[in-house]
């Protein structure tokens, strides 16, 4: 598998090339210097290579598609620093977040910019004839906001289920990865049928990731993860892994759990107590199958790709996103 | 000019119905309820309706431009909301602001939410030859955080020239209304000199309309204005106002003066003692010289429109937003 591997590495050092290109001789520095502070980092840059992928994947080339790979980073991007604002996060990625190593409104302000850009550079992309393109990627932005309007209302609610859970993850992260398949699948001239299938890849993905990120915050190692550990718990979000141990438990676990949302969170030093309450109603194992099954749907979506060849760097990807440590 | 009167009022009817529709079965209503209140109100409805009148001034119908003029009034509402945050303001069109309603993480979304669907609006009315319509729509939105950011710096930094300020107030206000003109004038199939002459009032109308809305701040009746009288004051903003009085003062006053610009503001009990300074130092006239300096640029732009009944509404506009209370 490591021709992927270094593929991935290659492209990932081009886009962050690119990213570094998009702040170039912007003024003023008031709002490009924290843009850039944000943007010029050791991301994975998944989004974009997702975008790429997917262009090629419907036999299109990865130059079909470098702008919109870009505009999809952007997007994320910020995505991540409105969130920050809103879960008053300390650290994104080992860094201090935008408002806090700045101010809040350089913070909002910036992800405002960053969104403005990234419609920049998805309508450089973009033949006369494929302004949906720009259309989808604006059905992704809505998505997002309405996922992260729920994700914020769950958090005050006392009553979660997983489902409404599913549904909002959906909304705030899958929906996107969706968008990057859609857009790259658009972009390299694929089929209806190609554009469907990596869009049902993309999103099934997209959902497995995001019960891998609930999955990290646990098991993850602080340093390799960049944020704190046990940091859902601590402030109380009611992740995949919460609701599945709430719906599970019993009696004195059942109080516990129900304490994080009752007192909006735990304390620092209660994290490896309720890691424990998670290993003995197996939760982490449910989240590993849940995770198993979703990448599997998404596998299976490729199938529909003809070429081998073709699919290869998407299953790839696919697999290695299940083994990621961060 | 009656007859002009009535048809912005007939049209700002239809654009109020419009904007109800926009929200009309959209979900979450955790982000939509506080949308359609601050979206749902008696607002001017200024720019939708340049936006209009540009696509009739080049011989186009107002039917070419609705969605665009939504779109507009969105993108307007976006700045608002996210600027209301930064400022920490408390009302807007005599209502609470969103983040005072709600609480800060609304409005942050609810701004990005309008700006998401300002986008799937424009989209609406272009055809696939009008891409470029989008990349003006973007270029208004970039430009505006432009402004926004040296807005902010500005709160903060002792020494602002009045240069420095119109640079702000062009990129923060005057260049959305000439992207209004300029839309309008695309979808209404205007000719590249037509198009050039009405973004050209467009930009001179918004440096007019913020310079006028710098001297309301102070001379309008606060029922009528729906804000503050004298707030930029004792935000201690650095407007037309103060900037010009700075320079014209000396020895007292320009200590007075400065020691709103050292304390970051002023108590609103001492707000009629700085207006007497302003008219001492004649400030309030010079203001007013200076909006119909920009205004009688922006009617003379007009004057490249051959038809005097395309451009009678365009005229009447900018002849009443001089004379406007609020």
């Amino acid at each position: 598998m490591n021709k992927f591997q270094d593929l991935y590495n290659k492209e990932r050092i081009k886009i962050d090339k690119k990213i570094i290109n998009v702040f170039k001789g912007r003024k003023p520095a008031s709002l490009y210097e924290p843009a850039a502070y944000i943007m010029v980092n050791p991301g994975k840059r998944l989004r974009p290579f997702i975008v790429l992928a997917c262009a090629k994947a419907v036999g299109g080339k990865f130059s079909d598609a470098y702008n919109a790979a870009v505009a999809a980073e952007l997007l994320h991007n910020f995505t991540l620093v409105h969130d920050d604002i809103m879960d008053n996060a300390d650290k994104r990625r080992g860094l201090l977040t935008l408002h806090k190593r700045y101010d809040l409104s350089t913070a909002i302000l910036v992800g405002d910019s960053l969104l403005a850009i990234a419609y920049e550079y998805i309508l450089k992309d973009i033949s006369p004839k494929q302004k949906h393109v720009v259309g989808l990627f604006t059905r992704g932005l809505v998505e997002v906001c309405e996922g992260q309007s729920l994700d914020k209302v769950f958090e005050t609610r006392e009553h979660v289920t997983l489902e409404e859970y599913l549904e909002m993850i959906k909304k705030k992260t899958a929906l996107l990865v969706e968008m990057c398949c859609s857009i790259g699948a658009h972009l390299g001239g694929g089929s209806k049928s190609q554009i469907k299938a990596l869009e049902s890849y993309g999103l099934n993905l997209g959902i497995a990731f995001q019960i891998q990120d609930d999955l990290l915050d646990i098991t993850a190692q602080e340093a390799e993860f960049g944020k704190v550990i046990g940091g859902d718990l601590i402030e109380g979000k009611k992740t995949y892994l919460f609701l599945k141990a709430l719906q599970k438990s019993e009696g004195q676990n059942k109080k516990k759990l129900m304490q994080v949302v009752l007192n909006k969170g735990i304390q620092p030093d209660e994290v490896s107590a309720y890691r424990q309450i998670y290993e003995d109603l197996g939760v982490l194992t449910d989240a590993g199958n849940e995770i198993e099954k979703y990448t599997a749907k998404s596998l299976k979506a490729l199938k529909t790709i003809p070429d081998k060849k073709n699919r290869e760097l998407l299953e790839w990807l696919a697999f290695s996103l299940i083994k990621r440590t961060k």
